[in-house]
């Protein structure tokens, strides 16, 4: 009970930086497009990629505020690729976590407007930060978040997961879609926390194989709840993989050993942990709380 | 003539090195979106933009390479800015110089992710040239862009012009729109070239107002050219202002006050360049050869 307090602690603060961002924006004619930006941001995600920024962080010993604008600006490039993804031209979705899509709400022009407007006001905020900041350590943070972003993580496992539509695929394809468009980013936040807090190569690379570890197990978890889920704990209807007739990881291998891959996968990555010794029980905690999570 | 010249080889230096960009990137499953990026950046632009940060950095002084990551980085958020704007849900537009724009050739969903790409990869770019520059500067640029990128700048301005289409508008508006849309990138082009060539405060605030005042004039020459262009040398239709029932400074105006005002920003902008003697002429020409233009 201890580490689910600590976690909503971590989204408390993160929530409360995000809202101090929205609340700075200055009054402009163009007003409609915070509003659309905000609506995204708040529309009940479950900060996973800033809470493993700031974990990352603590875990190293990292002091300071500097870990708040870089763990709010990943959460901003979460939000703008799910409002593009939403978008008819890719997914069409008219809902997300029980409420609707961006587009749904203020139409197409401005949902692609208010994507672009988040993930530019990512680095607006890493940027402002690096400013003040003494040492090279935010502008590593920000190339590691910046690669992990782009056609060489997450863009470029969008556009495999869109170009492989309806036609059959395998499981590389698969596993390169889940690499880059879900585990690059979530490898990059515990990456970026790392270098922030002034940790050591070694305890830098741990934590992004920690990332690549639980990311690859989230995105695959994702996959066997859209069968064994319950659609009111995930916030939406289940077997729209089936549905979508879209290959997945659990159509190919089906449902139990997708879970024993989960379970292996994240064993795996709190392994890479054992060099923080007891400064990485709450990331061990989170790993097994995402690996058995029904959201 | 002389200057004519010096601007073809500043285009050329500037096309060189986005050529070496795009050879450098890895061979991927997702090779497509290089091409859907390589094909908007490389359809016929001006290199206006990266060509004023070039000039101005040349102007205060500056040396070395990193100026031209910045310049490619500012075409690249240039470009993303086209291809979204020409998408359905905003101008629709299926021509641009003459070529099918991207979402015509590489439909919706491709032309959105082409240009969250080009947005991202630009700030890649910035942020790996500034990780082994040892002063600030390199990160104050990428601030002036950045800044000027967003809500506060381009987005901004493209936001009124979206949600202004088909109501009824002011000249208020219309400046709000060009100042955001169009002189807000050209004003930080000015000046992170400024920041760049390490000139001091006076110099940069010089040029950056020049910037305004040659961006503002810029797009007034544009509707002009609606007007009175040749449409060979245009690479596009003219009266799409009129077809379309689009306000624009003109049609409020008038075609002999526009032409006034174009002259009298642009007379406005050199007299800022008085601080940089005749280290400034070559940004004098450009202004006069950018008001008089027929493209």
């Amino acid at each position: 009970m201890k580490y689910k307090e600590e976690l909503n602690n971590k989204i408390k603060l993160i929530n409360d930086y995000l809202d101090k961002i929205f609340d700075s924006f200055p009054d402009s004619q163009a007003q409609i497009i915070y509003e659309a930006m905000k609506y995204s941001v708040f529309a009940g995600g479950k900060r996973l990629r800033p809470v493993l920024m700031l974990s990352a962080f603590e875990a190293v010993g990292g002091k300071g505020e500097i870990i708040f604008p870089f763990a709010c600006a990943i959460e901003m490039i979460h939000t703008y690729s799910l409002i593009h993804d939403d978008l008819p031209a890719m997914d069409d979705d008219d809902y997300r976590r029980g409420k609707k899509t961006n587009h749904k709400v203020y139409g197409e022009g401005l949902a692609i407007l208010a994507g672009d407007a988040l993930l530019n006001k990512a680095y607006e905020l890493m940027i402002k930060a690096s400013i003040d900041y003494p040492g090279k350590e935010a502008l590593l943070a920000m190339d590691a978040i910046a690669s992990c972003a782009g056609t060489e993580g997450m863009i470029g496992g969008q556009v495999v997961d869109l170009i492989s539509e309806g036609r059959p695929v395998d499981l590389d394809i698969i596993n390169f879609i889940h690499k880059n468009k879900t585990a690059a980013m979530i490898e990059s936040s515990l990456k970026a926390g790392a270098i922030l807090g002034q940790a050591s190569k070694e305890e830098i690379e741990a934590l992004a194989n920690l990332g690549y570890c639980i990311g690859m197990a989230f995105q695959i978890q994702d996959d066997i709840l859209d069968i064994t889920g319950d659609e009111k704990e995930l916030g939406k209807a289940i077997n729209s993989d089936l549905k979508n007739n879209k290959a997945t990881f659990v159509s190919i291998k089906g449902l139990e050993e997708s879970k024993k891959y989960v379970e292996r996968l994240t064993r795996q990555g709190m392994d890479y942990l054992e060099i923080l010794k007891e400064r990485g029980n709450f990331l061990i905690w989170l790993s097994d709380y995402l690996m058995t999570r029904g959201f």
